[in-house]
């Protein structure tokens, strides 16, 4: 939620140059986006976001996110589109960073997502795990179960200071999910941070998915329960069983569970939430206060965390048959 | 440089229904202002700035900065125009904070002005001092020279911690100051913080004068005296003497400076130096590392305060004839 680089006209009109968008009109830094700086420009023929990919970001993995936007939009998904330059790459340089150029998309990020907004979310998830059946690049995820230990390696010291007792459970978990943690279910390309502020809306209609720089290769079920995470649970962190079956309906409309992923799904929606519970803690623990970067309370994570714990079955989520 | 609040958009499109700008399409926190929050938003009928007051900014003056906008606008003066809200208010409330609906005007600020962004300036400043003539209200300048005294009073007892010997050099200017500071000279509403960030450029036309909440009345002389100080020095501190004669004669194509007004201009530069230095310096002491609120180096300033205090005619400067 910052802009880390700024920018000078210079360097952006002799970047833009490159590019086939026209005269520039205006650009403004924007506060999205945890890990890059954005701005959104106005050109003579429209409005772009231009992101300047930061140090969290390895350039290696450019090729990966932007290939994959490219691929999701021609299929009709709704995402942003990386502009093509001029010599037909797609990653160039400004300040010293690789930068791209990709389509604005309007719509807003709901912060009160309804029954509607979820159903919606699950179909496109389920869009975009038939659209990359034929994409061709490949990414492990770094923060799949061997990622989360080095995290829980590094927070583990201290994490009794945040949350009493939670050294405790979360041993207890990564014993779990090292012996029962699911490998042969459908996989592919996933988005891996599908969360309420990567999806935008214009009313129910869903305009938008952004933010693909987390998107790796993984079981797409995992994904869904990621969803599950971030889209079904209220702000006094009760999960909404009518959320969750519309979630779940949407994405199987599209695309149907197999009887094993339904059978995994409480596996992987606990992993998922240890996923984010990790990241969120390390961070509190590590990131100085009064960092440019936006802290999150893993306290949430961790609420969700022991709900998962307790769930013995997907209908349990409100899954219904496809 | 930061969005302090964040709004749903729910709450943004209930107070869009009482403004005429259709269907809200997308709004984006944008990282320029320092002392509010501001928003970009798109919406059926175009682009507009959508600002909420923090608490730095009293409410109470909302009026005249919103009126004084309405009525430059009107005169053909390139600022946002407020939007009027179907009950013809332009100050409505949302997330608990007083804000307004503004037009959105193209164009980009210069990091790097030249001699005719210099030259366009002056005659922008100078088309504002005669379009205020006839705008009916007023509002104090709190920063002048009883409000730098208060500053001064705050700062000076670590001041020699942040540059050795600033103490007696400030004690000696508010001494002349005091003696020689001029309040005969042509005066009205001045803009009073026409830094390069405030004004907007598309190539050499300027598109747009921006931020007008230090706008207050004094002398117009002032406001061209801050201008000298924050358009014609480069980034080694020197001071540019062909954006001085630019920018002099660019002010004086429109209106023309009087005898006493250029007799004057030194002690003005000398008084604007030391009041953007104070307020630099007030918060470099006060704001606590890693705030939100970007903190300006005041060492830019101090540089500034001792170059003004070597001019002894408006000639060096690079004033002509008008």
């Amino acid at each position: 939620m910052a802009v880390y680089t700024d920018i000078t006209e210079g360097e952006l009109e002799a970047f833009l140059k490159n590019y086939d968008v026209g005269q520039l009109l205006s650009y403004k830094g924007i506060a999205e986006g945890s890990e890059n700086s954005n701005f959104l420009l106005h050109t003579a023929s429209g409005a772009y976001i231009l992101t300047l990919y930061e140090k969290r970001v390895d350039a290696a993995d450019l090729p990966f996110f932007l290939g994959l936007m490219d691929h999701l939009a021609r299929k009709g998904i709704n995402c942003p589109l990386p502009v093509h330059r001029r010599d037909g790459a797609v990653i160039g340089k400004i300040a010293g960073r690789p930068a791209a150029l990709i389509t604005f998309l309007e719509g807003m990020w709901m912060r009160r997502p309804t029954v509607t907004h979820c159903r919606e979310v699950g179909k496109a998830l389920a869009g975009m795990h038939l659209a990359v059946a034929d994409f061709p690049l490949s990414r492990p995820n770094a923060l799949s179960v061997e990622g989360w230990r080095k995290l829980w390696d590094g927070a583990r010291p201290r994490a009794d200071e945040v949350e009493p007792g939670l050294v405790a459970e979360v041993d207890a978990d990564f014993a779990e999910l090292s012996a029962r943690w699911p490998s042969d279910l459908p996989s592919g390309v996933i988005h891996a941070d599908l969360f309420p502020d990567n999806v935008f809306f214009l009313g129910d209609r869903l305009s938008g998915v952004i933010d693909f720089y987390f998107a790796c290769n993984d079981l797409y079920a995992y994904d869904l329960a990621t969803c599950l995470n971030a889209w079904c649970f209220e702000k006094d962190h009760a999960f909404n069983l009518t959320k969750g079956t519309a979630l779940l309906a949407g994405y199987q409309s599209v695309r149907p569970l197999t009887a094993a992923e339904k059978d995994a799904l409480p596996m992987l929606a606990r992993g998922s939430a240890l996923r984010f519970m990790l990241t969120r803690l390390y961070d509190w623990l590590t990131i100085p206060d009064g960092a440019l970067v936006q802290k999150r309370d893993p306290f949430e994570y961790i609420r969700r965390l022991r709900f998962q714990r307790q769930i013995r079955s997907a209908s349990e989520y409100g899954l219904g048959e496809a």
